[in-house]
């Protein structure tokens, strides 16, 4: 382990102290806690996905960690976590462009579901076993989780685990964007950035649950025929046709809602493409993600491009401007939504795309799907270990290496972690 | 006549030759009409009240104007106005702060109800003799007008002229933002400003026909009684408090919706008590108007201290900012909300509160009354020659001069334009 990238327990965050991160050195060994099932003494061993430090794809590394079971605070429950959410949002964080993620080391991973291993006290709704979707500010990329069973809610039976992941944070985005900030209603229209996205899909979706909305979709051309027989009106190909001129050929008028997780010059393009009345909405920075690593030149061009505005220019135009950022918005609101999201859910009118799903010691795959903008849906990490049969889709030599390691620190007795990482 | 206040015909826009200024010398004598009464020979006179030059109460004049009878082209109608509104903008456009005015010397007033007194080709549901509003971009304050059938709405039987001319820009205003702009739903709050204005009592009224809205209102403490009739649900004095600060006391965490008519630090301080997902909606600029005339110092504040915003601001706080101006919004939507707000009305929803009624050569009486902030509601204008045995509302020489000039206009045959000023 390099400097830069060794774990140091001075910089966790408070609530990273549990699971995230080893243990510090010297500790008090947990106390007896009532809930907590007969295991106390057995040692806790699990893999977990670390940020090491800012920059590639190298930066996040799979490692294992073993220490003593944690003792849960009243209202929390211990959750063995079977699937996690990848969001663009740690694409940033891995380049170190999302303020809202504690510095490395740190587990990245807002969403997640899996199964109830333990409940501390006064938990009244939730029991062992359950099979939960989670929501955590960050951390979710580990096998195992603490979590307030606030942010926890009851999957239903037919959602399996994978779905369950891919519905926190590009659902919530979406249902809050169109019916909270926005109005949808029917005739409006909407234009979605990147459709083929986990929130295009939700989006879209969404807008199908309000009669007579019309949906413009920007994605390359391979995924037009995924996105329109999911209910885009009118996918767009924004690498080979300026979308602007392709919605106003389709309505000279424009658009009346436009959201916008691009920023910069697409965010100026959004605002000229809204009818009177209209509204944009703002909700992420993805022009600022090129490369691997961070690109300045990419973020001052975002930066300077983004849209400045006055109250006057406002007026003249009768436009709405909007930001939006689940990760500002409370729990208490996050859980309102989540249980109108579980509803819609339960009545078939939402069902979320999975893309693909990659194991933990393969996420590197996953940054650069997501990256590249190769998937359709929602991709997916899972901690579980890969099996050895199947075939892997990442670098033979990466695979390889994981699992030797994790045999290694598997038969350590010490609370330790463990750094997987691939031999140069 | 000075040569600044003279009508200069070559000034005049295309759509106010037909009855607003003078005839120009030479015109050709209409043509007949269709559908015209048979009133075509003899000329035409009424009363007008023409902006002269941008500046105090006294660019105002009211001029009694000789034409021959307009001809109507296909969808027009000729009525005559029994009652029209005062609002905000004829402040501003009087100072010459209103873009949407054409120069003077022009005809301001936008709304109004009246008589149809003649209708043109190809207009199949008005007829003469028809109680309409009218709705017009400039040029109300007319005792005739030529306008759009499109833009006159049947009057119910029981809604009175007054009431009729109260409506349009105020309540359309005010149910564009809270129902087009924004989203008020049930548990929602919204602060609206000027609350004892005629938007003021619009947006009380509607948003009492959403259950369980919160309504804060500022206006001067003599106001608050009657505003908390209206349904405000806390007035707060904004001469003697910070409105900011009245309002955490009862709601720590803000507002849902702000209304914003004064621009400036006011639009910052509205920002700032904006709930996440919150939205704050400028539509006017009354900060910029202190005194009678324009004042520079005032207008460069308002500017400067107007909200400018990134969209990465309004990401970290989830909010959103917006402009209105009903001077952009087109005709056709204009229409379709105007067919609601008589709805509304005929249901007992809403009614609007009458404050004051002037008659034309009253109307700086008018204008100060609004200018000081003394109505609690609709301020009206009334073409109609005050009688001789009302009491006069305004100075006794200003009315006697009205009268005696009036009463010399009217013997006069020839197209002319005669002002009625108050010899000095």
């Amino acid at each position: 382990m390099s400097g830069e990238e060794a774990p140091t327990p001075q910089q966790q965050p408070e609530q990273e102290k549990k699971l995230d991160g080893p243990t510090p050195a010297g500790s008090e060994a947990p106390q007896e806690s009532g809930s907590s099932p007969a295991a106390e003494e057995k040692p806790l061993s699990f893999r977990s996905l670390v940020l090491t430090g800012y920059g590639g794809y190298d930066k996040v590394k799979l490692q294992v960690k073993t220490q003593k079971q944690p003792q849960l605070e009243a209202g929390e429950v211990l959750v063995r976590v079977k699937a996690c959410g990848l969001n663009f949002a740690e694409l940033l964080g891995r380049q170190g462009l999302y303020e809202l993620l504690p510095a490395p080391p740190v587990v990245m991973g807002m969403e997640g579901s899996g199964v109830i291993e333990a409940v501390g006290e006064d938990v009244k709704d939730r029991k062992v076993g359950d099979r939960v979707i989670v929501l955590k500010r960050s951390g979710m990329w580990q096998e195992v989780v603490v979590v307030s069973a606030n942010l926890t809610f009851p999957m239903p039976e037919q959602m399996s685990f994978e779905e369950g992941a891919a519905i926190p944070i590009n659902y919530l985005t979406a249902y809050m964007m169109l019916f909270e900030m926005a109005n949808v209603r029917p005739g409006k229209s909407v234009l979605i950035h990147m459709a083929a996205g986990g929130v295009g899909f939700a989006v879209t979706q969404l807008c199908q649950t309000v009669p007579d909305v019309t949906v413009f979709g920007t994605a390359s051309a391979p995924k037009h025929e995924t996105i329109a027989q999911g209910g885009v009106t009118h996918p767009i190909d924004y690498r080979t046709k300026d979308y602007v001129e392709e919605i106003r050929k389709i309505s000279p008028k424009g658009v009346d809602i436009v959201l916008d997780p691009l920023g910069g010059s697409d965010t100026q393009k959004g605002f000229s493409l809204l009818k009177p009345l209209g509204m944009l909405i703002v909700f992420g920075a993805a022009n600022c993600v090129t490369g691997q690593k961070k690109n300045l030149l990419a973020m001052a061009k975002t930066w300077y491009n983004q849209l400045s505005l006055t109250t006057l220019k406002l007026m003249q135009s009768n436009k709405a401007v909007c930001g939006f950022h689940l990760g500002y918005i409370t729990d208490q609101l996050i859980s309102k939504t989540m249980f109108k999201l579980l509803e819609l859910y339960g009545q078939g009118k939402i069902k979320p795309r999975i893309d693909s799903c990659y194991h933990f010691e393969e996420v590197t795959d996953a940054f650069r799907r997501m990256h590249e903008r190769q998937n359709i849906g929602k991709v997916i990490l899972l901690p579980e270990a890969k099996k050895e049969e199947e075939k892997p889709k990442s670098s033979p030599e990466l695979v390889e290496n994981v699992d030797k390691t994790e045999a290694a620190v598997n038969v350590k007795e010490e609370e330790t972690t463990e750094e997987v990482k691939a031999e140069d």
